[in-house]
């Protein structure tokens, strides 16, 4: 155990100077003008992996960003581990919020600001320097593994489910490994046990077939912006509850089991409130803030414009206005049957004197996995060794698509690590990495790996 | 009055290649870095009226916009005219609706298409080709003429109302005769005896210190383009009521003399609609459309933004969201007054889990001249002449706060004769001037001071 620790301490600076480069590039997925981009951090990692020793080593090319794999299949009668992560990254807007560029990443205070820091280079990276580990010191892996780095996870891409579903038999394993989640706090270990599903649409209204003057036709139309102001307004009531008829149809409450597990975690609303610097939280009613964040499905308008938002005024109606909206999932919820109900929801409220369009853009259903799991209590027992401590159990308010399906397809548990800190910042301004994270990252992928080993 | 056509029709030509100089220049006043063209514009226009023969010419400098003053005061005993316009323009976004671009002026169909040929380029300088008509044929104007052309009129700036305040001698006049409005259609010529006033406001609403990511986060705090669209949906009600408490307070009903107006008026819904390209459309109840353009109160939402609005998605919470609102006036609503009541309400209603902060940024009150107004009588009669036919009479749904500023200011009446027709697309993308109303604008120009000269 103390040669893990010295071996990662002795490396430190070395994987940080290479994590740098690797978060150096603004692998972008959801803005096409970065796309070479993207196939630079593709290509950047491919090669990395090539140097610590994996022979099998390949770029799957698509009409979308590349899905990076890799696999050390030679640990005859060990279990194999599926590693999943993604190579790309939010966009950084706004940029004059950062305290420095997002593509020069900087240390502070032993903490790595950048973008994609923590979501999700930080933390694919830990378990790259873990399997080097056993390469450098070895040459060989406890178990086998394979790798799947995606490159659209943040644009809601399907390049991997397609590739997961046309390979199954090639992509075989016992294990599915991830690490793009939160600990509840560097004192409070965890692991995630649940995602929330996901499905995004645009809601665009047209109400005339060009901008008008709004002093010559004020008054006589409706203006799309009040016209989708009054459509959102009509999603959720004023206690939370989201208005969509059937919504909650399908919502499973929690079991005793998860209650229990609720009970243990530290959250402090207080202190939540002043992190996010809110001047008040807002749930649904009557479940508990740390219930909605869990356990209760949410809609969240995460974009809207219309008409001229630039500097000064324009006395103009807009043609057009738009919404981007999410709503997250819990089981026992589909997307689909939240996309018909969504979009016959907002069809029956949107009035007549416009033109009101839904465009459906993703949906993927929530994933959790038994508290009873063998991998879940591994992963349990290699943080007990990292940390020192049982590690508490929650769900995650996110969406990782992907999860489910190589679950599904696989046939395989899924085990969450996450590594990332609440006050990580990912997708705003100023993310970081704790490098003490990206640290015991390495340490306790380490020891999942050699305990998995063993158990087996 | 065959020399008057005759003159208009040989110099029409010349008369052209002049306006689109005017309109290359891209006088955006709203946006600071257009501050070089603004100033180009306004010295265009100086050396214009200089050429023409207006030795009294001069720029008032300002912190804000130039406005430009001049005069030829020689006509002794005869009355004095002071002829108000703009130079400064809307911005021209969205800039990718436009058929050619908007600051390289082209003409279809005997159509002039720029950004600001018809708001209010094309029609101030049927003023001044007016002018020059009896500068170039006789050396002398028929009445003394004063001239305020200023650069702040799309920005809502103040230079121009504390230039006339100040120099309430200086400007001493008889009538004030502006060509900044619409008739109702080329076989309908009409003048406009009222404006709206208006009222321009920022509505921001802050959630949080930072951008959250809406799985994180979503379902624990207030999303702030959820509380901006509840803020904005109790703004009007369904039938088009504005909700603000005691807003309808000091709105006048239309006279027996205005509803005769009314009635003359060809205006017809099913036309105007597909005009517009709109549904249907949406006035407040239980007025007619015509009654809401002209003589009800509106509220827009004529910006809002909140969010990632660029390609793909993000699933962001954003931090702040903001709407950009004007309210229009009829008599005798105050700014004031508005401005309180909307402050108060908008607080009254913002949630607390967020910051609501509203900024008020410009208002002025609604004008409004008697129908029996002996200034009004001759803008009738020069319409007479050069149109063939008596002018209707309409109040104007848009605002030119000056107009109120200078009748009131220097006591005089002020006479609105437009020129514009009602698909010119002011402020919309596309905006043209009918060159044909620009060669009768001159033309009546023309006639009026004439009638004016002998009427006094």
């Amino acid at each position: 155990m103390s040669d893990v620790k010295d071996y990662i301490k002795t490396n430190k600076n070395d994987h940080i100077a290479e994590l740098v480069d690797f978060l150096k590039i603004p692998s972008i997925s959801t803005d096409s003008k970065y796309k070479d981009d993207i196939l630079s951090c593709a290509n950047w990692l491919m090669n990395h992996l090539k140097n610590i020793g994996f022979e099998d080593v390949k770029l799957i090319k698509s009409k979308g960003c590349p899905l990076l794999y890799a696999s050390w299949l030679k640990a005859e009668g060990k279990p194999t581990v599926l590693i999943y992560g993604h190579y790309d990254v939010q966009p950084p807007d706004p940029l004059d919020e950062w305290q420095t560029p997002p593509f020069e990443p900087e240390i502070r205070d032993d903490k790595i600001y950048a973008r994609g820091a923590s979501d999700n280079k930080g933390q694919i990276f830990a378990h790259i320097k873990a399997l080097e580990y056993f390469l450098k010191n070895s040459g060989k892996l406890p178990v086998n593994v394979r790798i799947l780095i995606e490159g659209e996870e943040e644009c809601n891409g399907h390049v991997i489910h397609d590739y997961v579903k046309e390979n199954l038999q090639a992509l075989k394993s016992d294990i599915i490994l991830v690490s793009d989640t939160q600990m509840i706090g560097k004192e409070h270990p965890s692991l995630s046990y649940g995602l929330r599903g996901i499905c995004t649409f645009e809601l665009e209204i047209t109400g005339t077939k060009k901008d008008l003057h709004s002093g010559q036709h004020g008054g006589a139309v409706v203006n799309p912006n009040h016209a989708l102001a009054n459509i959102i307004s009509q999603l959720k009531d004023d206690k939370g509850k989201i208005l969509i008829p059937g919504f909650y149809d399908d919502v499973k409450g929690i079991t005793v089991e998860e209650k229990s597990e609720f009970e243990k975690h530290p959250f402090d609303e207080r202190q939540y409130c002043e992190a996010i610097g809110a001047p008040e939280l807002f749930g649904e009613h009557p479940h508990s803030i740390l219930e909605c964040l869990q356990a209760r499905p949410t809609l969240d308008v995460n974009g809207i414009i219309g008409g001229y938002t630039g500097e000064g005024f324009k006395t103009v109606i807009p043609a057009k206005a738009l919404a981007k909206i999410s709503i997250r999932l819990v089981p026992s919820q589909e997307p689909e049957d939240i996309r018909k109900k969504f979009e016959e929801y907002v069809r029956s409220i949107a009035p007549k004197t416009v033109k009101a369009e839904v465009r459906f853009l993703a949906g993927m259903g929530p994933w959790s996995i038994e508290l009873q799991n063998d991998a879940l209590k591994t992963a349990g027992r290699a943080i007990k060794k990292s940390f020192g401590k049982e590690p508490l159990f929650e769900k995650c308010g996110g969406s990782i698509p992907v999860v489910k399906t190589l679950s599904e397809e696989l046939r395989a548990p899924a085990v969450l690590i996450g590594f990332g800190l609440p006050d990580d910042d990912i997708h705003a301004p100023n993310e970081k990495f704790d490098l003490e994270q990206f640290s015991k990252g390495i340490e306790t992928i380490i020891y999942f790996l050699e305990i998995l080993a063993d158990v087996k």
